[in-house]
C-alpha cells in the first residue's frame, strides 16, 4: 500500500470517519481507521459497531491522489489525525512498511506508526436498506436540533434515547420524548413507504455534524435493522433502537383552558436568570398567570428566591399557577427559535403545548411538576 | 444597607474580587463576597485566606453609585455574580432586608438571596508592607507569563511552587524552577531595598488576570510575610511561600561546547508535531546535532517513531545527541516569544541554555534526560 494525497483533503475525510470511533472500544482494531487502497480509490472506515462511517476518495484534481500500490491497514485514529493535521506539507505520502507499520512522510520528516492488520478489522455490512427518501442537509440538521435534545439520557427505557421517525399519509413524524416532555417535528414527504424506526440521538448528532453543505441532498435508506445516510461520497450507517416507541399523539393536549403569547427572548431571559435557584439540582420555575399579570417565580430554601413580571406577554383564559422544569422550558424555547411563542395550557398539572405561531411544523410539550410551596 | 449602582460597573468589580474565592473554602463565609457600604464608598472583599482581593468603589459619574444607607453583609459569590450579570437593567438596586437576606432589584423583577452576617467574615489585615516598587501592568504580566509556567505543580517542595523575586544591585531577579528546568527574567529597578521572597504562582496568575490596563502602574509592597499589588482602586494581597529558594545561578551553565541558532517557529512545530509519541506519558525528544545536520527524533515502542530535519538552523561546535522533555522545550520556546532562538549546549546530559538573541532579560534552562535507546 502506497499513495500520496493532498494533506488537507485527507485530513477532512479522516475527521469525518473518525467521528464514529469511540475511545472505549472493546475491539482494539475499532480504535483505528481502516484504510483500503484500491486501484483507483481509497476507502476509509471508522466504526464503534453501533455507528459506522465509510468515506470514499476517488482520484481527482482537488485531492491530487496518486496511488502507487494497493493494500489495506488499520491505523490508530487519534495518532493518524494528529500527524496529518500538523505536518507542514501540501502533499502527504503514506506507505505500508510491513504488515503492522505505516510511514507518513513530508519533505523534511517522517513518522512511522504501529498499525493493525486489516484482517483484524471486523467486516461491516454497508448494503443498502430498502426504503429510501431524501432530505436537504439543512432540513435534516433542523429536525435533529429541534428534537434530539428531548431524548432521555438514561438507559432505563432505551427506546427513549432515540428520535422516532415514522411516516403516515405522506408526512414524516419525528418525535423525541423522555416522558416529561416531547419535541415533535412533522414534514411532508412524497411517495415514501410506511416505516416506523427509532434512531439513537447520538448517531443523529454525528450525522448532522458530518454534513458540511446545507443545501445538498442527503439520501436516507432505512429498514427494520439499520439506517443509512449517504452524502458527499460518505455513508453513515447506524443501528436502530429496538422496542415500541410510545404513542406521543396521546400526550399532546387538544383542549385548552388558557393561552399565552409571549416574547420568546424575554421568557428565555427571565427563566435563564433564575437558573441557579435550584432545589436538589432541579431548576423549578413557577408561573403565576392571570389575564392582568404573569409572573415567573422561583424559590429555594437554601439559596433564596426570585419574582419577575413578564412585560411582553398576552394571557387569556382562566387563572393558573403551574410549576415546571426551567431547563426543559429553556430547551423548548431555544429549539422553537421563534420571535413570539405560544403557550397553551390544558389545566392545573396538565401538559403545556408550546409552539411557534409562524412555524406549524414543530411543537413542544412540557409536563408540569407538582410543587409544595 | 441600601445602594444603587451601574450594573456593568458593579459586575466588573465583583468579578475582580471573586477571583480570590475558592469553592473549597473551609470557612463558609469565605465562599461569599463581603460588601461593606460606607458613607461615600463601597468596599468589596474576596479571599481564600491565601490570596485576598479588596476593591473600593467611590461615588462617580461612571458608576452612578447612590448610597441610601450603610451596613455590611456577605453574599455567596457565584449567585451574586450570576444575578448581576444577567439582570436586564442599567442600574441595579441592592438592599439588606434583615441580617441574612439581601434583595437585588431591577425594573420588573427582584431576587432575594440568603446571606451571611458580616461579623462572620474573618478580619483580613490589609496594612501595607514596608518595601515598595512599581512596575507597569504589562511588565508584570510579562514576568509572570515568562516564568510561572516553570514552577513545580507538586507540593513536595512547596518553595518551588512559587516564583522567586529577589533584588541585587538595582536589578530584580524573577526565577521559577521545578528542578528540571529554569525560567529567569531580570529587569532593572531604581532605588529598591533588598528583599528575597517567593510568591505562589497561582496568586501571580490571579494578579495578572485582574490587571486590565497594561500601561498603568502597579504598586507592589512586600515584606517577609506578604506581598501586595495595588492598582485601579484594587488591592491584591498574597501570602508568601516559606523556605529558601535554591540558588538558581548555579544551574545556569557558563561554558558551552556547542550552540544552535534556529527558527523558533520551526523548532516549535517540529517538537509539537511529535507530542503524541510518548513513553509513560513523557514526551521525550531526542536532538541529534552535527554542524552538517540537526534532527529531532522521537520513539515509543507502543506508538511509533518520528524523524525530522531542522531546515532553518545553524549549529556550531561538537557533535551532540541529547534527549529532553519536549513539553519543557515547548514551554520555554513559547515563553521566549522570539523569531530566532539560541540554544547553548554545555555537554552531554548537561543543562541547555535557551535564549532570545534580541531580548537578554530572559533565559531558560532545560536539563536533558538520560534515555535508553
Amino acid at each position: 500500500m502506497h499513495f500520496s494525497i493532498d494533506r488537507k483533503y485527507f485530513y477532512d475525510k479522516l475527521s469525518v470517519v473518525s467521528r464514529a470511533i469511540s475511545v472505549f472500544s472493546p475491539i482494539p482494531a475499532l480504535s483505528g481507521i481502516c484504510i483500503q487502497v484500491e486501484e483507483d480509490q481509497i476507502v476509509l472506515t471508522g466504526s464503534d459497531s453501533n455507528i459506522s462511517i465509510r468515506s470514499t476518495i476517488l482520484k481527482g484534481e482537488l485531492n491530487q491522489l496518486q496511488i502507487e500500490s494497493t493494500g489495506s491497514i488499520v491505523v490508530e485514529s487519534k495518532y493518524l489525525l494528529e500527524i496529518v493535521r500538523k505536518l507542514d506539507c501540501a502533499i502527504i505520502d503514506m506507505e505500508q512498511m510491513d504488515h503492522s507499520l505505516v510511514r507518513l512522510s513530508s519533505v523534511n520528516g517522517q513518522f512511522q506508526l504501529n498499525s493493525i492488520r486489516a484482517q483484524e478489522y471486523p467486516s461491516i455490512d454497508f448494503s443498502k436498506p430498502d426504503h429510501q427518501f431524501t432530505l436537504k442537509g439543512e432540513q435534516l440538521k433542523q429536525i435533529v436540533s429541534q428534537t434530539s435534545f428531548a431524548c432521555s439520557d438514561k438507559d432505563q427505557r432505551p427506546v427513549l434515547t432515540g428520535v422516532n421517525f415514522h411516516t403516515k399519509d405522506n408526512s414524516l413524524y419525528c418525535s423525541a420524548t423522555d416522558s416529561y416532555r416531547l419535541a415533535r417535528k412533522v414534514i411532508a414527504l412524497d411517495n415514501v413507504e410506511d416505516f416506523n424506526i427509532t434512531i439513537p440521538a447520538k448517531s443523529l448528532n454525528e450525522v448532522t455534524r458530518s454534513i458540511s453543505e446545507d443545501d445538498s441532498d442527503v439520501l436516507i435508506y432505512v429498514d427494520h435493522k439499520k439506517a443509512q445516510f449517504v452524502f458527499d461520497k460518505t455513508i453513515i450507517q447506524t443501528r436502530l433502537i429496538d422496542g415500541t416507541f410510545p404513542d406521543v399523539e396521546r400526550i399532546i393536549p387538544t383542549q385548552y383552558v388558557a393561552n399565552m403569547e409571549v416574547s420568546s427572548s424575554e421568557l428565555t431571559s427571565v427563566i435563564d436568570r433564575t437558573n441557579f435557584i435550584r432545589n436538589e439540582k432541579i431548576h423549578l420555575v413557577k408561573m403565576e398567570c392571570t389575564p392582568e399579570i404573569c409572573r415567573i417565580k422561583t424559590n429555594s430554601v437554601e439559596i433564596g428566591n426570585s419574582d419577575e413580571i413578564l412585560t411582553d406577554c398576552i394571557y387569556t383564559g382562566e387563572d393558573l399557577t403551574l410549576s415546571c422544569n426551567g431547563t426543559f422550558m429553556l430547551d423548548a424555547l431555544r429549539a422553537l427559535n421563534a420571535q413570539t411563542v405560544k403557550l397553551e395550557f390544558s389545566g392545573y398539572l396538565k401538559p403545556i403545548r408550546i409552539s411557534n405561531p409562524e412555524d406549524s411544523s414543530i411543537i413542544m410539550v412540557v409536563v408540569p411538576i407538582r410543587s409544595y410551596d
